[in-house]
């Protein structure tokens, strides 16, 4: 088991990384929770708990935890589910001793962080995150929340997990499409911070398709670690901490313009970063690097984009989050492995990133 | 005009009290947010808005600030709510450049204030309470939310304001009933921790009722300076912040029962408050200054209870937010002025103080 710490201006903890956790899950809980009186309750989907329950219960012995479920799919990341779940804590006892468990894929995690943040105004949560993208990139830095209808994350909570489990093996049977969407963050993990990651991505594209457990486990650790210096040094956002929407705005832009659901946000975020290469090589950044960059997210398969307009794209991403006081913030590539926020992006540059993923032959 | 200091672990900002506020706060606003591009949206009430429009209105000048209006009634303090005013802000482009100003009684203060902690996962709010209970309780320490049908409060998030306005003006509307129910949160505060400020809530119970402006005044500076203090020492309610629950565990319990908006909830705390003195004296505390704490609250013109089961009001007690891992919390007072907290208050306790408020004749 690898352990990658987690340590920002107001959270603390570990990340625990290995195969088979999930068979000392019970046994390992107490270790951070040692109040004996301390309730447990799992969040997570059906389809999830009928995959790993036997064993996860097993480990917790004479003590089973409570489980509540939350329907598969984005759709169900909304306050009316928060709510239910939350009713449902309330009617079975949960007071400010209970601990929530995330078990699932990134909307299990989100929506169970964000409920644990607000259910008496915050208790204790820990992330299990079973998909990749889920891994490497939501269940660590305490982002949590649901969409609404005018939206995605409009509505959240900045809440740490106490403990994050990484058990590689639920990796066995997670679908190809979503691999491929959840490399993409570790794609630009690579590209934002670190070199030798992005060159391993390079390198190895098709053993770590074929889910190579050295590898997964080389790529998870150092995505992992890259998000967690990051976090570490701007927990709130104020700066630093967002280059990690690298090709995060226009790929929000494209899952809101096609739909949610439409695209894998992964997918989505892969073709972002085509739009935000193309508009950085414009500035005259990157170079010959630009090349080496967009070979190496489309050799890990972006599945085609629906038609989309530009325009709404470009007043899509006028919405984005990180924007304030109605400047505009975007992050650019200077160098494979050193990206920087800029707040001047004009909508001329904005329409020829976004031109140059709808007409690919541009690229 | 006054400045009361809030200094907690996580926040810092000043009450500001006076006559006549509301005709300088356009120009007071500028000096907590000094970005030009900062924009304001009042969440209010029609009723409120109509009463004080004019006046705050002109005090912005040429830049007037945007409205959302929340519906009046402990019945629209729901997610649903939340929900909707977070779409508006959104269609309306706030973005994280954007400060709410909570003008209203609690629920516009707790609703807002929850908008404002969970909207892009926090911006700024202002608290502008126009109600007693508002004033000297629910505009400073925090603590913002939602109610959930199994509960008061279940949701919610601790978020500070970046300062408070009030302006006593406000209190010559205020209905009798509103002003009268407030009143017994002060009284609480006498009790718990200020003697002074109970012996002149006792003394001048007449003139204060009767709104002499430099009583009201005198009486909302200690409210709101003590509430400061014990938040000041223990903002997450780990500890010393529990005493300012003193007669809400059955107060809670009684709101609940009797069913939400049937009872003020500073009627109902009065109530819960004579329930926790008489397990005071069962516990020999208090000794003659029972008599005088019970006599106090009464001259100020309890409205009878409707009829109540004790075995509910006992059975809603155990769901108390303030429990942890299924210990019961329970404020006690040791004199007037001095209250602790207590987690082993018993069933045979909690019905004999109920039964002392159910049949008034033992009282």
């Amino acid at each position: 088991m690898r352990t990658i710490p987690v340590q920002t201006a107001s959270a603390k903890y570990d990340v625990l990384l290995g195969h088979g956790l999930f068979a000392g899950l019970g046994k390992q809980l107490p270790k951070f929770f040692p109040d004996r009186r301390t309730k447990f309750f799992f969040v997570t989907s059906p389809e999830i708990w009928s995959l790993w329950s036997d064993r996860i219960l097993k480990s917790f012995g004479n003590y089973p935890p409570s489980v509540l479920f939350l329907p598969s799919g984005e759709k169900h990341k909304r306050l009316a589910e928060i709510e239910k779940l939350a009713a449902q804590l309330s009617a079975a006892g949960a007071d400010r001793g209970t601990v929530l468990l995330a078990l699932g894929g990134g909307v299990i995690g989100d929506v169970t962080g964000f409920l644990a943040a607000i259910y008496m105004r915050g208790i204790p949560y820990v992330q299990i995150p079973t998909t990749f993208l889920s891994q490497v990139d939501s269940s660590v830095g305490g982002k949590t929340g649901v969409n609404i209808k005018t939206g995605k994350n409009l509505i959240g909570a900045f809440h740490h997990p106490r403990v994050v489990f990484i058990d590689i093996e639920t990796l066995a049977t997670l679908p190809a499409s979503e691999l491929r969407a959840g490399l993409f963050e570790s794609i630009k993990a690579g590209l934002i911070r670190d070199r030798a990651l992005f060159s391993l991505m390079e390198r190895e594209q098709e053993a770590i398709l074929a889910r190579d457990p050295a590898l997964l486990d080389r790529v998870i650790t150092a995505s992992v670690r890259m998000k967690a210096e990051v976090v570490g040094k701007d927990e709130r956002e104020s700066g630093l901490r967002m280059i990690l929407n690298f090709g995060h705005t226009i790929g929000h832009a494209i899952e809101a313009v096609a739909g949610f659901g439409t695209l894998l946000h992964g997918d989505a975020v892969g073709w972002g970063m085509l739009a935000a290469l193309e508009i950085s090589r414009m500035r005259g950044l990157l170079e010959k690097e630009y090349v080496r960059a967009v070979t190496a997210i489309r050799a890990y398969g972006l599945p085609g984009l629906p038609e989309l307009s530009a325009k709404k794209l470009i007043a899509s991403t006028a919405k984005d989050k990180k924007n304030s006081a109605g400047t505009r913030r975007f992050v650019l590539l200077r160098t494979i492995g050193a990206a920087y926020v800029v707040d001047d992006v004009t909508d001329a540059e904005l329409l020829a990133g976004v031109n140059a993923i709808l007409k690919p032959a541009r690229l």
